[in-house]
């Protein structure tokens, strides 16, 4: 294994306060119907309130905080056809600086036109023939952007890690916190914060069914590519765990839990219902892994990151109808 | 005018006395999105977050605190198939009293199982051959119970207008306060509340367009009653104003506004993608207005009570499909 620049908690608590003003403080809601179906203390950092929508601007906002000025000047260059897109074009937007996003040609254009709406410029790539990491090298090499990863990079993990931090300052210690694993980015952060802040705090990762590359990768003991998965979890359906991240979590992570997209639909359901919150499918997973009852934590305290809610009214219809 | 009992703001505040720590002190939220449409600071109070997913817990628990230790020994009674019901029956568990709450035999299996869930009894009746009034009378006489009114009462009243005392206390005065209008009972204690401690509030009434009793009443001086109002939303389809309610709003409302059910979806799919909550039609009636734009208010500072949650997601995707 190589070595790799991994955050530390210092470098979460230095992201909070780039953070400070900036992000939502997100709230921890609880309900009582959903610990009685759990038989445990369950409570929800409800990251769906982030600004975008979605946890991801936290470690992009904080990415982008870190680059200096002339860096700022070139601007910076993301790919993305999901909640990162717009993480990095408002971080951009509230840094002055000028943010170009790759997505896909067959990109829901709500997605694009909320990009747009921060004033980033679009580039369209056919996903089938063109290579987006091959794309956005060219365009950091010609015209001298700032690459900001999605996820395999210290400052955007320890971006994501102060969602975990706030959590634990507003909810205290718990025994398990269950995390949603895409790239791993989210969960490093988290892993870092709760395991430094109380050693004892067990996390799981919730992975869709279909896409259990951290699952395969911690069994194997090295990173795993499964095939590109098909679940409607779209901010989870990446094929393999990234390098910083995997090397982070293989070491802070307890264990893994799969879910099914019917197991998802279920959780969105109880969300709405209950809840009366939206979630997008990805973030729903750890509340589906709970109500399902695979995982029987009898009387824990329970931390669940819930980490977006973008899914557009129409298509929540679709997905439960 | 006959004189009717009308509460104080000093009963609005031993009302918020009694729920402290059994209703839930519900979040004020905003959205930049929704104050770049509108033009203005809008401040939303989520009583969808309110226990039984709406502020009706409020009154009825005020209420229900209010009666004496026999009076509970007897029961309570209340009629209604919405929100007010799961109101009383959570109250009474509460309270450690019986519950009896007639229901219509159309309602929807959902919101009897919902009072149920609570341990309340269900009484159905046909609602096109029974007097559910005279129904509940004879109930009271025989048994013994104490009626709890879904509104025109000073103890319901004073219990819901520790909502709008609570946001006030949390987001400081506003220009404009947008209030749904049913039987009234809401908005009779968020006028007491508003203009008792910040005179100058001007407290605007929000109806659906085909039940817009109160605004033919203040308009004729004197309670008009309308058919039955056809709208989706339901918790609003009254067809007078109540006798307290009305007396207490003639002096103290500034005006109504009315939304038609289209402008209602539309609000109800705004909250779901732009905020990612949960609102049911009653509720979503103040941010109707606003997104009409047909009551410019530019740059003012405007509070909305978001009354209510409790729609499934199965009628949500049947209302918005």
């Amino acid at each position: 294994m190589e070595a790799v620049a991994k955050p530390s908690l210092d470098d979460i608590r230095a992201a909070a306060e780039r953070l400070a003003g900036k992000a939502h403080r997100t709230p921890v809601l609880t309900s009582r119907t959903l610990d009685e179906r759990v038989g445990a203390q369950v409570l929800l950092k409800c990251e769906n309130f982030q600004r975008i929508g979605a946890f991801k601007f936290r470690g992009a906002y904080n990415a982008l905080s870190r680059l200096s000025a002339e860096q700022l000047t070139h601007g910076v260059c993301a790919y993305s056809s999901g909640n990162h897109a717009q993480a990095v074009a408002l971080s951009a937007a509230l840094l002055g600086c000028k943010a170009t996003i790759l997505m896909p040609e067959d990109a829901p254009e709500s997605k694009v036109e909320a990009v747009l709406g921060y004033d980033a410029q679009v580039i369209r790539f056919d996903r089938y023939t063109a290579d987006r990491t091959a794309l956005a090298g060219e365009l950091a090499v010609q015209r001298g952007f700032s690459i900001i990863p999605p996820y395999d990079h210290p400052d955007i993990i320890a971006g994501q890690g102060t969602a975990t931090l706030e959590f634990l300052e507003d909810a205290g210690a718990v025994d398990v916190m269950l995390v949603p694993m895409g790239g791993g980015g989210l969960m490093a952060g988290s892993a870092i914060a709760a395991t430094s802040l109380y050693p004892g705090t067990a996390m799981i990762g919730v992975e869709p069914e279909a896409g259990n590359d951290h699952q395969q990768s911690f069994a194997a003991g090295e990173r795993v590519s499964v095939p590109v998965p098909h679940t409607i979890a779209d901010g989870l359906a990446v094929s393999t765990p990234g390098e910083i991240t995997f090397a982070i979590n293989q070491k802070l992570v307890a264990g893994t839990i799969t879910v099914t997209d019917d197991e998802i639909r279920a959780a969105m359901r109880f969300l709405f219902d209950r809840m009366k919150i939206v979630v997008e499918p990805s973030g729903a997973v750890g509340v589906a892994a709970l109500l399902t009852g695979r995982m029987p934590l009898p009387g824990k305290r329970i931390g669940v990151l819930v980490s977006g809610g973008n899914v557009s009214a129409d298509r929540f219809c679709a997905l439960l109808g």
